[in-house]
């Protein structure tokens, strides 16, 4: 129990520009991924996945400016990816306009990185669309008023969403997802006009990272063990993988200049209140949604 | 008001093997995804995108099995996307027995993809294993009654689900995503053992495509103007946006020897009648969530 962390450096210095990370190979990507004791089976090899596992999320941007057709680019991505029934139930608006940008900040947390990145994207839960569709056909959207629409719609803009982070980092884009726009829900939603029947589930900052920065290193992850099941769920080995996993939680936030703490007790205190978005279920029936 | 479609041919005849669209160049992937009368402009190139942009659902797949290490690298892809305040609210279940993998075929729709995969993944919101951490550190792990952390749940593992795709599409293994795991949620939680707290999303069937069997091509998605939105939310456009789509979809259809049909009227019809999936809430329920 609790072997002491072996003699090779773990976690290595934070880094100092951000190449650093995006050029690390695919071993030492894992070993930041999992910390040092994690005993992974050689893998099939791909660039994607070399650039999967390195993500990082930023927080940090600078002032240059997007290339053009980058948003084109980020929503070809989108939709690329699979839809429920192809009913894509999602949409995503491009916030750019300074002042918007501020005032939905205001509402997430006050979140600098909102303010400061060149696009925001929300991405939509968009149940108002099938509404108009079926509408146009003089149907019934029955079918919208239950929870199983809204997770149909929630489903779509995260694979949607995720397949846009993949395509930014691949351009040399950094992004940050901000689930913090689900805290005033009806305001964020008043802001950018939404109908009856969609949300925002969650925004994306997309810009180039600053270069002078701290550069955030890839984040460690629970051990494979941990979150990976054969054949049925089983929870035998968790204790000593969280507690495997604290260590090496303590280890990487102090390297990076953050104060040391077991993810654990964090993960129970972030459970234990959810800092007023228990009224999400108001705020959705506020919204539209019948959540049936 | 509904041109004519261009003299090019589109959509162009079925692929005959995979391999034909795994190399298709980025311009004419965006024009099966789009149709040919999206004007998209010129955008930032990344080999990433081009894997992104091709991807086409699988639902035939070989006996050749997986190589080893697949399962870890799938994993590790899916545990390097973000995750709501790093709670990792997510599992996944790995079936390949196939006696299981029948009986789970039965509950999902009887779907043969499923008898037939090597690999099944069950993609579960895991707000057991954040119940158990809660209780580890004596916390009452009250905010997992709330529908605010099953959201939590079901975004951290299609965000993570969504990495394993891009992983096995990059090392040419074929995707299929298996909402129909909805269908009957307890069984499902019943057959794989899941605790109180936990649900599983969405099946992924993972394998290599078989050769031999008709090539799905890409599926065309709504033109962009239906779903991207700049600053805020507009539907001003769609009537004509969706009209072009059902013409695009009804030509893509027939070229896969499909019926033809209006995508416009199938979604009407898909949102008109859940076919069961109506009593989620009440599934959700008996699986202990609180849904408050």
């Amino acid at each position: 129990m609790n072997a002491p962390l072996p003699a090779t450096p773990y976690p290595p210095a934070a880094p100092a520009h951000p190449d650093e990370v995006s050029q690390l190979p695919r071993d030492e990507a894992l070993r930041r991924r999992y910390g040092p004791q994690e005993a992974l089976p050689a893998m099939p090899a791909s660039a994607v996945f070399d650039t999967l596992i390195r993500h990082r999320s930023v927080r940090a941007f600078s002032d240059r400016p997007l290339a053009a057709g980058t948003l084109e680019m980020l929503v070809a991505a989108a939709q690329s990816a699979a839809s429920s029934s192809n009913v894509q139930a999602w949409s995503v608006i491009a916030v750019q306009d300074p002042a918007r940008k501020a005032r939905l900040s205001v509402l997430a947390a006050d979140q600098e990185h909102i303010r400061r990145c060149p696009l925001l994207l929300l991405w939509v839960a968009d149940l108002a669309r099938l509404d108009r569709v079926a509408a146009s056909r003089s149907i019934d959207p029955e079918g919208t008023r239950y929870i199983e629409m809204l997770l149909v719609g929630v489903i779509d803009a995260a694979l949607a969403a995720q397949n846009a982070v993949l395509a930014a980092e691949s351009v040399g884009l950094g992004t940050v997802y901000i689930g913090a726009m689900r805290n005033e829900p009806e305001q964020v939603a008043r802001e950018v006009a939404l109908p009856p029947d969609a949300m925002i589930v969650f925004g994306l900052c997309v810009g180039h990272e600053d270069p002078a920065a701290q550069t955030a290193d890839i984040k460690p992850r629970l051990p494979q063990r941990a979150v990976l099941h054969r054949e049925q769920y089983g929870a035998g080995t968790e204790p000593q993988a969280v507690a495997d996993y604290d260590r090496v939680m303590n280890a990487f936030q102090a390297s990076q200049g953050l104060r040391a703490a077991d993810w654990s007790l964090q993960t129970a205190r972030r459970v234990q209140n959810l800092r007023g978005r228990e009224r999400l279920a108001e705020a959705l029936r506020a919204l539209g949604f019948g959540l049936r």
